[in-house]
């Protein structure tokens, strides 16, 4: 039986334009990297190998909450170690909390013989993000879980996810640093929404799983468009705007914001382009002196996987 | 050259449960029988060769505007009799106008070489429909033209439709013998959606095409609910509810208004399914004394098509 294992957990785009609280789209990279050791000692001990800061009480990390939760489920009496070294800054919106969450139950789940399907593996990690975010969700666990495109069509009463391929595409993201508090993104939400502009919205999210499906690339880039979302936010990421005329000038196919701010992401055809596209990104917030980081990489086929035993 | 050709057209789902303005579905039958005859003789001349009263100054027909449209199209000196012999009773909800249109303009591209593509003659039908509802809409129109599963990402500023393919399935279609103007199911409509609410609708949205894209009977099932159209509709067809349930019962994936109503389809997996569940719609109405008419048949894969010459 297996007493130690490493985890890479990816990075992930929520939202990923037209779908708000229902897309999710995996990254292989960055990612964050767990070490999961089995006990005799029941509980969980928690520490960070990064300058984060993070809490390390088990019942105040979104790690050390989800394994809690699958503990729950195992009659033997064991415990965890739990080495945690951020490859995702937190506060990025690229779901920093859900692949910390993520990264730990998938270490666990095969210290335990993978006696537990991915779905499940899902609800455990959605209890990290009740501690991040105060919300039960799943956009950002279930393509870290899965890896490639992810629909989450329900929470409650069951929870339904969708798990999809997605054609090669790379990504570009470009994380300024200034802080978007979950929170405020939410509190500029409308409550409610033109009928005329909830059906524009939900051709696009039509539009986007068919050129997803059918590997598409024009239909996916017409039909990222958030119509709702994305204007309610605008002012709260300077740059936004010129970021995305940069981006589609340098040969994106297409983006919006990642999640809910700040980071801004692209999707491209290739490499190259992808790799142009992020440097467009960086140069409207160097411009704006506005620190940054530019992630370039492709879609993550799979989510979190062991790499090491 | 052909000098005559007779065409096939389609009913047609549109809206298709949670896909309000966006969804069609075609089916393989009923359908109307256009018989058209190229002429040196300029503009079109109508005959109807069923008992509906319908128009027949070509102004004022479905097909007869379409075909005018599509005549401005045409350098040569030539017009056009027409044939309509009409198998979908009109104002039942199952792209009746559109199916009549959408015949017409088939039948004349094939006497024409077919010269125009499947785009343009989706966009010469939607004038037929500006005569028979007053908009220029294209969800009955672009299944009777693509066949099977077609998404309207569009229609202003560009015409935009994503034809899929839809894996075998039965439909049932209940007609019950009610009016329903379409001016008072648009009346209905809430002006705007709860964000919540909306947000639900595209993930059911986003499980269709899905469910359509992977052949998944279980998640079309479970994705055609409309959260938002229904609900408001539901007071102009009695017998809704118990005709889901009953049909639910007897084996039904699931359904919903067809169009803006009065017909209720219901998608099944097997003719034997569907048989059963168009006799459970039937039971309801004949309970409730409103005499109807159910339809059972096979999704269509192809549109509109030539059938003899």
């Amino acid at each position: 039986m297996l007493n130690s294992v490493l985890v890479h957990s990816p990075a992930t785009l929520s939202n990923l334009g037209c779908g708000f609280d229902v897309f999710g789209l995996a990254l292989a990279a960055p990612y964050d990297t767990i070490r999961l050791t089995r006990s005799p000692e029941p509980g969980v001990r928690i520490q960070h190998l990064d300058g984060y800061n993070l809490p390390t009480e088990a019942t105040r990390n979104v790690a050390g909450v989800a394994l809690l939760m699958l503990l729950q489920e195992v009659p033997e009496t064991i415990g965890f170690d739990v080495e945690i070294t951020k490859g995702i800054k937190p506060g990025s919106g690229v779901g920093s909390s859900a692949a910390s969450a993520v990264g730990a139950v998938v270490a666990a789940n095969a210290l335990l013989g993978n006696r537990f399907t991915k779905m499940q593996l899902v609800e455990f990690a959605m209890a990290g993000e009740v501690v991040a975010c105060g919300a039960r969700h799943a956009d950002n666990i279930a393509p870290a879980i899965f890896g490639g495109f992810t629909v989450v069509r329900a929470v409650e009463p069951v929870l339904d996810i969708i798990a999809l391929p997605a054609p090669p595409l790379w990504v570009a993201v470009v994380h300024p640093q200034i802080e978007v508090k979950t929170s405020d993104s939410r509190k500029v939400l409308p409550a409610a929404v033109p009928l005329g502009l909830a059906v524009r919205q939900w051709a696009n999210v039509a539009g986007l799983v068919a050129g997803f499906l059918t590997a598409d690339y024009n239909l996916i880039g017409r039909s990222l468009d958030d119509y709702i979302v994305e204007p309610a936010r605008l002012p709260l990421i300077p740059g936004l705007a010129e970021a995305r005329k940069r981006a589609l000038a340098a040969g994106a196919i297409g983006g919006g914001i990642s999640g809910s701010g700040p980071s801004i992401f692209m999707l491209n055809r290739t490499e190259e382009t992808a790799r142009a596209v992020g440097a467009a990104l960086g140069s409207v917030f160097a411009e704006l002196g506005i620190a940054f980081n530019v992630y370039v990489g492709p879609v993550g086929t799979e989510g979190a996987r062991v790499v090491a035993e």
